[in-house]
């Protein structure tokens, strides 16, 4: 059996998502620049497929700008925010220990060049509290950027409540919401969002093409001069058949989002219960408060490098975090932030599921994980040390 | 009777090309950076795509960066270099008058913020000469950024002697040869190009994808922080899909290089022929030295937008300069460069051809664009000066 329980890191373009994509990429080629006929077909269905997103968001189509992709969402929207802060003097930024690597390393950089980043940390289960925010916030802070929900351990944050203090002290709110959208709602104004990062290929859009949306009104910085597309904020000719197919992949999931909710969440709890019944393992985060794809066990006494392994060679496909940082040996920053202690960090697996995963799929990981930990922990000089009583069970 | 002559703003996704990214749309959607065989299998695909562009280009894998298509690598390049320059207190950068915007825009950008910047005047048909590029070169030079070849003009810069220049003075040289890719031969090394940017859709690949040759051994600034893709020099995951089509349509354009340019060159000699018989026009560049694909007239006595619309009225997809800058009102800075009045820059005709346009097509727009010259004429206001005597003839 072949099971694709990587979602997270990346998604399968949808039948329904080719079909949107194809015309673009064979006779309606136009450059939505062009004056020709062909052209402005290009330039009307850019139209509406940022009429669409935005609807979905409930945003307007100008707060919209197409970009490259999540990390690039990302950067841009963080960028903008330092650069309006550092006009008025004010270099602080908020942030949480478990942001995705765009946003870390962006404050890292930003940190380099003078500003200053307080990084909140988080429960045992991942979460900040708007609380927290406010306490941190102070009159030199530009910036929250704060995860919608986190890519390793699904943790969905309160955005909505950090949202509103961020209003309430004039502090731009960015989130990264490239693992919440198309998976959970989203509504930028009743949500109290400023700025907002998305990536198609996590919703079962395409890879290379993402969205960020920026309230009217706040300035824009322009990470790629040029052109002048994207309301002279983002240059490059637009990515046609990617953003087609993004838009409509966003339909879909916008459309039929409780329904896969529901089902996903449905298969996630399926494993929870039967992962969770393996000794001295742990879940990661809560087992409710998660996106519905989510599901995320450390394991003791075993490497999740030799367990992602050993599962791909069942057919299993699966992550120890994220996929970006895999080729780290660095256990996971967001497992660490959640207080897992280094060692019992390294064991990690997560199972990302999309509604294209069925019960036979639940059973047949159920089947495998077992078998494979205890495998693995049958060669482990940790799990003798663990099981001689050399050295105690954390888990 | 429908042309496409609108190959420099984009151009067609061949189906040879379709086909090699339909796999990636489809069941081999894996995250390169995924440890599972899914994963890995892309990250195969994604080195023998970098390993084929590089051997066109005669440059090393590792120097190769995948990026969202020419204005990322522009500005990347372009950025690189100024922070190079301006850690060895060298802000000065020499271009030429007829750039991208995407070159102009980044070193607008860079002027607010410090650097100097030469623009090279051109010759009459868009030509610099290596010897001013040695002239303009001082201690504080950092960068040379000169196109390979004119988007709209079409004229080929003598790169390989810019480059020699640069080399013995030791600056940095980037070329912007978004146009020439695929259509001329490129070799970094025997040309002496330190950093080059390229675009998939201008040689028949798809939007939204680039690639940016580096030499090893220069310090790239970062645009897009993360995960840290591209050796980290470009995070975001990468577009598998469109990364793939762009290794096909650059290994097609350059195994069919000479054939396609005869054919190409062929057509345009053709059009050039055909068009220079409308009296009062003026063919913009030199009729030999450009690119295989490019037309450019200047018609005295007509706007330009206007012959755009009644051409696209009959079938035949054209632009008026670059579609990138078809919004302003502006006429091309250009054909200004290369010296043409206003009012004659304001009636320009690009056409731009590729390896699927005939015979027959020329000869329809040789039919077409005389008569739709003379209808604009019979009612312009500035024709009936012109023929009357009111106002002199330029052309």
């Amino acid at each position: 059996m072949f099971v694709y329980a990587d979602n997270a890191a990346t998604s399968k373009v949808s039948p329904a998502v080719l079909d949107a994509m194809l015309p673009f990429l064979k006779d309606t080629y136009g450059n939505p620049s062009s004056l020709h006929t062909m052209g402005q077909k290009a330039a009307e269905h850019l139209l509406a497929a940022r009429e669409s997103m935005a609807r979905h968001l409930n945003c307007e189509p100008k707060e919209l700008y197409f970009t490259s992709g999540g990390s690039e969402s990302d950067n841009q929207a963080i960028i903008s925010a330092a650069k309006v802060g550092a006009r008025r003097n004010k270099k602080h930024i908020i942030t949480t220990a478990i942001e995705h690597h765009a946003v870390l390393h962006t404050l890292a950089q930003l940190e380099r060049e003078g500003y200053t980043v307080t990084y909140l940390p988080v429960s045992s289960t991942g979460l900040v509290t708007a609380e927290q925010v406010k306490e941190a916030i102070t009159e030199e802070t530009c910036l929250v950027t704060i995860m919608y929900a986190n890519n390793e351990i699904g943790t969905i944050l309160p955005v909505k409540e950090i949202g509103a203090v961020c209003k309430e002290k004039g502090v731009y709110f960015h989130t990264d919401a490239v693992q919440a959208a198309g998976h959970i709602h989203i509504d930028v104004k009743d949500q109290n969002i400023d700025m907002l990062s998305l990536s198609a290929h996590k919703f079962h859009g395409p890879k290379g093409v993402g969205a960020l949306y920026v309230r009217s009104g706040i300035p824009i910085t322009v990470l790629i001069n040029g052109g002048g597309q994207e309301k002279g904020k983002r240059s490059g000719t637009e990515n046609m058949p990617g953003i087609m197919g993004m838009a409509k992949a966003f339909d879909d999931a916008c459309n039929n989002i409780d329904a896969n909710a529901a089902k996903v969440g449905a298969l996630r709890d399926k494993l929870i219960a039967g992962l969770s019944k393996i000794p001295h393992c742990a879940l990661n985060s809560d087992p409710k408060l998660r996106l519905p794809g989510n599901v995320n066990f450390c394991f003791e006494g075993i490497e999740g490098e030799s367990l992602l392994l050993l599962l791909d060679s069942k057919g299993i496909c699966a992550s120890s975090g994220s996929a970006c940082a895999s080729g780290s040996l660095d256990p996971s920053h967001v497992l660490l932030a959640i207080g897992r202690p280094h060692e019992i960090a390294h064991g990690s697996l997560r199972l990302s599921l999309c509604e294209y995963n069925t019960e036979e799929e639940m059973d047949y990981i159920l089947q495998e994980v077992p078998k494979v930990v205890e495998y693995l922990r049958n060669m482990s000089p940790m799990w003798k040390d663990l099981i001689s009583g050399k050295k105690n069970f954390t888990l």
